[in-house]
This record gives C-alpha cells, sequence and structure tokens, in this order.
C-alpha cells in the first residue's frame, strides 16, 4: 500500500519539479479556495474524529488542536495564500564560477522530491504542509494520528479535488487513510521513493520515527528553550521578556521552560520574578538556592532540567556565571531556542557564539523563533538538528540543489 | 566502549568550535609535518596490513588501496596542507536582516560537531578525514575495515601525538580500535553524541550504514554516471569525452559507467564509439539494437543497467530521444554525475534541469565531480543524497548554521 503511494508521489514530483510559479501559485490559492467551499464536508469529518476523542477522553490541549470551525479554516486557507506570496526558491542559481580550464559551474536550487510527513492530531498540518510541498515544487505523502483521520481524509480529499483542474498533478497530496503503526513503519523504510521525512508531534513520535527510518529525518519541535539573566541585565525590561516567553503560549515549542539567573543578583531578582510569575499561574520548580531564597517552591529534579513542560511551570536555577549558563543549556537544552539577558556584549556574544542552538537571542523572548516571525514566510516546523536545515523550515528549506556544469569539450587530465 | 569515545569527541568539539582560522591551520600544518616525520612508524605498521591482506587473497585493486609508500604519505601531508589553505568557513556571517520589530536576525555558520565516518581499506582516509574535520570545527571519530587496522592506528596515534601540542584537544581526532561489527553497529547508534555519520566505501557498506544508523547519515559515493550523445553532438569531440570518462580512471566513482546514443546517429557513431573504446581495453554490453549494429556485443542485463562496474566495462543502450534519456537516467541512474553532448541549448537545459543528480554536465567529462577540480578544496566524499550536502563534501559542508537575534526588550504579540 505504502510502495504504491510512494510510486506516485514520486512520479507526481517529476511533473511538479517542471511547473513554473505562477502554475504552482494558482494551484495554491485554489487550495484555499476549495477549503473555504467546502468547509461543511470538512467540519462534519471533523464532528466525527472530535466526538470519538471525546469519548475516548482526550485532554483538553488535545482536543482543542483537533478541533476545527470556521475561524480555523479560514486560518489555513490564509495561510494557502501566504504560501503563494513568498518567493519561489526553485530554479534559483545560488553561484556560478568559472574554472581555469574553462568550465563554467554553477548551483541551482531543486525541489526534494517527495517529502513526507508524520503528524499528530492536528488536522491543518494536512492543508499548510501540502501548501508548503507545492510550492517549493515537492510531492507530499502525509501520515496523520487516528484521532484526525476523518478529518485529515476530508482534507486530502477537497485539496485532491482541487488539484484536479491545475498543472499541478493530483497525486502530488496524497493522505494516507491507514493509521495502522506497521503501515507507519512501511512509510519510514521507503528510502528509494521519499526523500526525507518530517515528523510533526510530541516528543515520543519524534524519537519512534529517528530511530525505525531509514529515509532521511529532520527533527522538530521539542523546545526545552532558556532564558538566563545575567548580573549585568536590565531587570526591568527581563521581566516583560521572561513572561512573553514563558506564558503567552506556554504549548508551543519556543515557549522558554527554564530561567537561569547569575548569582550575583539573585537576592534582588529572585523574589520579584518568581512572583510575578505565579501571578500568571506559573508553577516554579527551583534548585536548592531558589527554593532557600523564594518560599514554597517545589525543588526540581534532575528530570525537571531535560523537560519540555508545554504549560504553565517553569525550572528556575541560581548559575554561578555566564560558563555554567552555557555549560547547563548544552547539557539539558534540546538545540532549539535560548535568549541572553545582558547589558554587556562581549557575554551576548560568547553567549551566541557558544550556545549550541538554532535560534540564540540577546535581549528578546524565544517566541520569535517561527518562519513568519523570521519573515521566511510558513515554516513546516523547527528543526532542532545540523544537518540540512537548522531552525524554521521554511518552503526554501525543502530544496536542494544540484550542480551544472557546462563544457566545450573538457576532459579531465 | 563507542560511548566512552563519542563523549570525549563531543567535549572536544566544543573546544574545537571556539579556535581561530590561525589556530586550525598551525594545527593541520603540524599534522602533515608529524605524518612525513613519522612516515618509517606508518609504512611499518601498514607492512603489517598488507601482508595479512596478501594472505586473506585480496584483490589487487584492494591491495593498491591499501598499500601506502612513501609517495602517498607525501600526498597524505599534502593534501592536509592544501586543507590548512582553504577559506575557514566557520564564523561566516551568511546574511543579516532587520524585522519590522527591530529585531536584527543573522544566520552564521557553525561547525556541526561530530563527524563520525565508517571506511573501508584505505588507510588515507584517516589523514583526510581529520584534516578536513579539524579545518570545518568537527571533531572525528573514524571507524576503518579491519584489512587497513594497523594502518589506521599508526595514522591516528602520529596525529593525536602531533595535536598534544596544538590549541586543538586530542580528542578531537579518534580512531576506533575494534572493527567487531557489534562496535560499528553501536557506533552508528550514538545519535546523542554524533551529528553525522559519513559511511565511504562500496554500496554495501552504505547500504548497511543507511539501514543501521539513527544517526543522520549523508551517503556518498555510488557513481553509476551516464553519458548521452544526443543526435546533434559533435561526434569528433564527443570520443575524446566519452574515453575520458570511461577510462581516465574507472575505478572512481565519477567514471562513466552506460552511453546512450540518440537512435538517429547509432549507424554512423556506434561503430566507432565502440571500436575506439575496446582499442582502450573497455569491455562493451549493449542493448539489443547496439548488439545488432555491432559485432560481438554482449547483451546488457536488466541489472547490468543498475551496476557501477568500477571497472573497464560499459553499458551502451541506443534511446529514442532526449525524453528517454532522461528517464533511463532518473531510473537506472544512482544520482551522482551525467553528462548530455548536445549543440543544443533547449535540449541540454532540459538535460540539466529534468536529470536529478549532483553534477549535471553539458559537452564535458563527468570525471569532474571532485572537490578539487570544482575548486571547493579536498572533500570528504560526493554525496549522492539531497539532504543536506549535494555533490562534493567539502570543508565548508561540514558546517550548519545558526540564527542569532539581536534584540532590545522585544516580545511576541
Amino acid at each position: 500500500m505504502m510502495l504504491e503511494i510512494c510510486k506516485k508521489a514520486q512520479a507526481a514530483s517529476v511533473q511538479l519539479a517542471k511547473l513554473s510559479t505562477e502554475e504552482k501559485n494558482l494551484t495554491v490559492c485554489k487550495m484555499a479556495e476549495a477549503l473555504e467551499a467546502n468547509a461543511d464536508q470538512i467540519l462534519s469529518a471533523n464532528k466525527k474524529d472530535a466526538e470519538a476523542a471525546k469519548a475516548k477522553g482526550l485532554k483538553t490541549a488535545l482536543l482543542d488542536r483537533l478541533a476545527l470551525d470556521n475561524r480555523k479554516i479560514a486560518n489555513m486557507a490564509r495561510c494557502l495564500r501566504e504560501v503563494a506570496e513568498i518567493d519561489d526558491p526553485v530554479g534559483e542559481i545560488i553561484k556560478t564560477w568559472t574554472r581555469p580550464n574553462g568550465l563554467m559551474i554553477g548551483q541551482m536550487r531543486v525541489p526534494l522530491g517527495v517529502v513526507g510527513i508524520i503528524y499528530e492530531s492536528r488536522p491543518d498540518v494536512t492543508s499548510d504542509a501540502s501548501g508548503i510541498c507545492i510550492k517549493s515544487g515537492n510531492a507530499v505523502v502525509l501520515r496523520g494520528g487516528s484521532d484526525a483521520i476523518n478529518s485529515n481524509i476530508a482534507i486530502g480529499e477537497v485539496l485532491r479535488d482541487a488539484l484536479a483542474n491545475t498543472a499541478v498533478p493530483v497525486d502530488a497530496v496524497q493522505v494516507v487513510s491507514s493509521t495502522d503503526r506497521s503501515v507507519a513503519e512501511e512509510f519510514m523504510r521507503m528510502r528509494k521513493y521519499v526523500d526525507v521525512l518530517i515528523p510533526r508531534g510530541g516528543a515520543d513520535l519524534i524519537r519512534t520515527v529517528v530511530e525505525k527510518a531509514s529515509i532521511p529525518v529532520i527533527e522538530t519541535g521539542t523546545g526545552n528553550c532558556h532564558i538566563y539573566v545575567e548580573e549585568d541585565a536590565d531587570l526591568d525590561r527581563a521581566m516583560p521578556i521572561i513572561i512573553n516567553a514563558k506564558c503567552q503560549r506556554p504549548g508551543t515549542c519556543n515557549a522558554a521552560e527554564k530561567l537561569l539567573v547569575h548569582q550575583n543578583i539573585v537576592e534582588q531578582f529572585l523574589p520579584v520574578a518568581i512572583a510575578a510569575l505565579r501571578k500568571e499561574g506559573v508553577e516554579v520548580r527551583g534548585c536548592k538556592k531558589t527554593a532557600a531564597i523564594v518560599a514554597d517552591v517545589k525543588l526540581a529534579t534532575e528530570e525537571d532540567w531535560y523537560t519540555e513542560y508545554l504549560d504553565f511551570i517553569i525550572g528556575v536555577k541560581v548559575v554561578k556565571d555566564l560558563d555554567e549558563a552555557i555549560a547547563h543549556i548544552n547539557k539539558y537544552g534540546t538545540k532549539h531556542s535560548e535568549s541572553i539577558l545582558t547589558a554587556n556584549f562581549d557575554k551576548a556574544l560568547r553567549f551566541i557564539r557558544e550556545v549550541d542552538s538554532a535560534a540564540v537571542y540577546w535581549n528578546a523572548s524565544t517566541r520569535f523563533t517561527d518562519g513568519n516571525q523570521f519573515g521566511l514566510g510558513a515554516e513546516i516546523g523547527i528543526s532542532t538538528q545540523k544537518l540540512h536545515a537548522r531552525g524554521p523550515m521554511s518552503v526554501q528549506h525543502l530544496t536542494t540543489t544540484k550542480y551544472f556544469i557546462l563544457g566545450s569539450g573538457q576532459i579531465r587530465k
């Protein structure tokens, strides 16, 4: 079953790679129109999923992600129209040069081919990922979780119907209708047909895909993000940044999960900071020194320092200096986003250089790690690995390059 | 055992990432000196390997790759000195921009961290890879084949002794002394410590690594390369290109393995071309049409079209047109290097765009797919996959990027 799907995807990708920017943009806009025109069909499928999930006792946060309404469908359509606006990376000539023997060499951006997405209960991923993949010239195979299967199939049908009247082959978008684990595992080994696999979801999903896949995987999303307050930080400016990073949307991967504070300012800063966090409803788990300074702080365990809470919880640790802060982040972090609050350029520079994460901030909230916030356009996830793409994976990160070499009979001596 | 090695490599990589270009260049030059000064020690270890390999009945080609002499050691030293000359990619600011909210965003090139190399019987890889990894700021863990184990350990000792008096930590270069398969498999799963795994060797080795590794792998080296002669090609210029691509070094991955010829010129071209190839000692295996035109052509099997011979053998196929040529290459090729010989720009452009390979040539030999030939400097292999790096993997391809974001208290709204 997966073999058939992946073969069709590869065949579609060959056609798709040849299309013009106009043809792709027109298609993505037609997909947006189709979502709006068929909202009822999608919502009725989504209702089935939502009812089954409620009956199963899914957590509220998951139910929220799963449930669609007209506003969410309008957002999905808007996301597609935004994708149409992004510059087309395909065909871009990155560089050209001439060798002493007269060979002219160039490097051209081309689509990856087939992108596989394995995701959990967010049905909007089905349409967002389809738009991003088509714009970047890639076919996509979408394997969503069982909780959203009716929604995903309905969205897939609407999008494929929209493709039928465009230059993009219908099989450029395929939703896997089976949610069997064995089918997913088969999918993960389709190396011959699928060029990259992007898991979107919790840490368990990502770990499974990394372990089982023979297709190259791009790890996304896990964000145990840190904010480090240096002794010379502007403390008035620090609090809004910390509150924003922790509380604006605690369920996102770029939300802060840990607060590190230089030992020289703890007496002055920690009581104020923790009171402000508690006022926002944040539970504080602290190191021994934190607990000694502020009352009623639950002691953080070793496990806490590794944990991405995705909730109104924060771990607070007092550190000796910048060295300890950097070492702590590099040991316990997930290489996502970290911020230093300091007035000192040398310290900021060391933090930026030595913290091994996709996005390193100076005096700003970690919440900006996002394709749109960076100005890159819609993204398919935040890569926390170092190969291929690091940070927000936008349309241009779903491409590769090829060398073209123009000669006039050159042979190697 | 591998856990200890990989942990040490990661610790070394943290130090290495902070070094200046001068410190790294000085180190790589000291490694070159050390190879020359300790040539006797290396050659005597290599003699043990060579004798054992001879007794085991290894093929001549493999014995040639394994055996070192003073000239090869001088080449290894030269390669290291060339690496010192290459521009340091680390710290390069690729791009900066400012967002409407005043955030300044930049993208900086940084080392990957720890590079794992799994290779077969070429001991010079031990030193070449070490130099390229150090220059790019990465620690390297080298796991060579059993046939070259004494040579690899000796080269590793010489290089590590050289590191002892430099800014680069000694554990930036580690040779795995065990050749157990179980140790190799343990290595391939050290995802927490190793950022990329590069297998160098035959198709079987690469397949095993791709199947068993949880670390991201870059596939290198397999080259079933094609030359396609269009009906309007300059046939006088075609023959030297074909002979060069096939015969100059048939054991390399960028050597041509297949010749596709447009049906309209077969009567005129094939007898001449095959005679010229045979004069160079090349065995020709052809399609039915080829065999009908030229005497004594062995019929190629389906398997032949997929095969990288690495030998004085070539597969010859008559195709109907450019479409068939492109389809054949994309079906049977290994996405390495292909060349079209034509006078026609439109055909060349279609070939360049539609052939899905790392390097696509117009009127030149495929033998140029090489870091030095492209002007990129020494390389660690030719990537035939699409993620991260495609084509020659030089020093700059062993880096990743990080975003740095400079703010003045920005929070997300």
